[in-house]
């Protein structure tokens, strides 16, 4: 029995199985696994263990493989299941922090079924979409297979990592060291969104990330403003001034060479584009904003995805709590990223960054740097044969053409299937804009999960056809 | 016997009774009266009462005054003393905080004699200096004219303190509930620093202080730069963009008005603190800096005391954790302060600040804001009498003139002085830069104590004229 033969009736059986579905991931989703706090090593370990018991039950070759950081869970389905692409799956079980806490109507790490104001109904929890929820469809699909066939549909490798809310680390040196092993034909990742509640899409291609950590210090311990005020050096207005000299008036980097290998959308691609017809109402109402805040004169599809961008994620200095306290602070610190797209190369925007914050410090500012991603943007060709029949099978499953996407985020791993493994990678998500991902109340419609794990057996049968 | 009459014999009396001068000092500096923590209630009513006992002894009606929080020492002299103008002394029984103890070379509240490296003897303890030791300066030299004329030199109130580490929050009340009670002619204030070890000085003027909270919201959530990056208005970069603006490329603050009601100092006074000759390293040398960062073509001593300023104090917004979380925040804050001299309008800076932040917020970002101070600068005329007779004793004491100098930071206190009992302060104090007022082995040099009561003993025979 092929994979086609057998859908109707794994189809079937997905949709038999919900409830069970949905009870292994809530017990997937009860897993502290923020990776990025040390404090939570030891649920990052269970997390991996959760999915190494679970790709063992189906039959995979497992390992829980130990890294610097969190380990990598591999299963190795080995050769003798079907006759299509062997195929590589990435996915992490590790999950972003949870604060602000009190903004959480439940306990984010306590999994329920909420009702949305219009009747949708959706997996609440931290990691309830990225990337627990999502892995699980993939995960779905194959038991759904093997319960029915006794068998994959394809030869599969499954690679589970653990660091990709802290910048995946360790992947990068995991997948060269163990490259001959992790080699296959495709690679599929399901960390991506849909284009709306009613429209799949696939993503084809991804911004790269530059993620850098300024600290500057000035006097070397802090102090009185009454008495150093006016006349010591301030490490926040000399960050503020630096941070402020990042855009020009345009909304444009001001970081020399910044877009140095970013080219103009062809124009077929950009008409596309257009008839998206993405209204800021659209995109941005959801979280209470009105105006694209990016660069003018550029749609606002195309600031979200195909241009690339700088963002501060993060400053502090000085004194932060209640009340006043007339402190000039010795440092200052700031996280600050960029998006890549096109042929950005992220070594040399970190050294442009860098050489801009060293070329507007004072006499009296020193800058150190850290940095925490290095991916350069991905791009898979629109015309790649894999890429076809996935787009077919997802556009039956949903009754709607899917669409091909630029996504605005970074999956740095993706960018090393290309280079260090020579594997184009296919990205299909079933996450929506209000899932509130990194956010208080992440959430996962209960059609993403259910649909996405249907899609992703429809896409396997394909791949395999 | 008038006081001038009687002052050989009171400056005799104080080097002959240096010993147990210091054996009462140190009675004092024993006590733990750290009033910012709860947990030293009583040890601040002891050290209230330390006081009170000490001026009862002195002949002055003494009463331990209760309020919300540590108790005010008020002692009265009656008017039956000597002809001079009716004085107010204030100063402060409380201390700060001990914290790193482990910096301490000897425990904080064992006060001991110290050898500097450079020969200097010194009284080693939390409060040597501020304020216990120059309040001490005061009171011994009302000891010596007790001793040697059986009364004091003039009429004089003691309003000693217990909360200047914390804020003075119950003083204001205090004041305004007891002015008629208070009032008197002159305040004395002994909590400043001479120019340098050998160079006596006065404050004549303190700067104002307004200290503004401004608290940025876009988003209603925070959200995924990857997702949002590009398209949503950032709060940080908006607060990066207000703060930078604060100042203009000379230094200057660029709030429209800010410069109302300052004026250019007088040629002689600007002189006279060009011939002070303050240079960078003297002053930011000893913190690791080198540079004055204020305003251009402005010497450094009227940018740290004459000319007003805007400093940032914190900053806060984002992640600011280990490693990368590629969040665009929804809301930032940032705490900012001003320094005021001359007739600066502190509630009129605050509304000009509010603008000015109001009037760059892009469509998407609301600012809130909240006051924690708003203090105009005091300044007393050049040539107030008094100021000259007290400028002539401190002269005479040091054999060398006295400097007139504005203080940078504020003593709110001082501004009620003035405008709830229409009284001018002069300022004296004998501290050094070297003091580590504030930190671990504060000091107090024993040539500041002798010399620092011998001068007291001077100005009071020169203000009862």
């Amino acid at each position: 029995m092929t994979p086609s033969q057998a859908l109707p009736a794994v189809l079937a059986k997905i949709d038999a199985g919900l409830e069970a579905s949905l009870a292994r991931l809530f017990e997937f989703l009860k897993i502290h696994s923020i990776s990025t706090d040390p404090a939570y090593k030891d649920q990052c370990k269970a997390a991996a263990e959760f999915v190494a018991r679970d790709l063992s039950g189906l039959g995979f070759g497992t390992s829980v493989r130990p890294t610097a950081g969190h380990p990598v869970v591999v299963g190795k389905s080995g050769n003798g299941h079907g006759h299509g692409p062997r195929v590589l799956f990435y996915g992490h079980y590790d999950v972003q922090p949870v604060d602000p806490l009190d903004q959480w109507q439940t306990p984010p790490f306590a999994p329920r079924i909420a009702t949305l104001p219009d009747g949708r109904k959706a997996i609440v929890a931290r990691g309830a979409c990225d990337d627990k929820g999502q892995v699980m469809t993939f995960i779905e699909a194959l038991r759904a297979y093997k319960a029915v066939t006794g068998a994959l549909p394809l030869p599969i490798t499954m690679m589970i990592e653990g660091e990709e809310e802290c910048g995946s680390n360790h992947l990068f040196g995991f997948v060269q060291e163990n490259a001959a092993e992790l080699k296959a034909d495709l690679a599929l990742v399901c960390d991506t969104s849909m284009w709306d509640a009613k429209t799949p899409a696939i993503t084809t291609s991804l911004r790269g990330l530059v993620y850098e950590e300024v600290r500057l210090t000035c006097a070397d311990r802090d102090l009185h403003s009454g008495i150093f005020g006016g006349a010591a050096a301030n490490p926040l207005r000399v960050l503020a001034q630096i941070l402020a000299a990042l855009h020009d008036k345009n909304g444009r980097v001001a970081i020399p060479g910044f877009y140095n290998g970013v080219k103009e959308l062809p124009a077929a691609i950009k008409a596309d584009l257009k008839r998206l017809k993405l209204t800021p109402k659209e995109f941005l109402g959801g979280v209470g904003l009105k105006a694209p805040a990016g660069e003018k004169n550029r749609m606002l599809i195309e600031q979200i995805s195909t241009r690339p961008t700088a963002e501060i994620n993060g400053i502090v200095g000085g004194y932060s709590g209640e009340g006043a306290k007339t402190v000039i602070p010795g440092k200052a610190m700031a996280k600050v990223s960029f998006r890549l797209v096109g042929k950005q190369d992220p070594a040399k925007v970190r050294d442009a960054f860098r050489a801009f914050v060293r070329a507007r410090l004072p006499v009296d500012a020193k800058a150190g740097f850290a940095n925490f991603g290095l991916a350069p943007a991905i791009e898979l060709p629109f015309d790649n044969p894999d890429l076809v029949k996935t787009r077919g099978a997802l556009s039956t499953e949903w009754g709607k053409k899917a669409v091909t996407v630029g996504e605005g985020g970074s999956i740095p791993i993706v960018g090393d299937f290309k280079r260090v493994l020579g594997m184009d990678t296919i990205m299909v998500g079933f996450a929506l804009d209000d899932d509130r991902v990194h956010s208080p109340n992440e959430k996962y419609d209960l059609t993403s999960f259910h649909k996405g794990t249907r899609s992703w057996a429809r896409i396997l049968a394909a791949l395999a056809g």
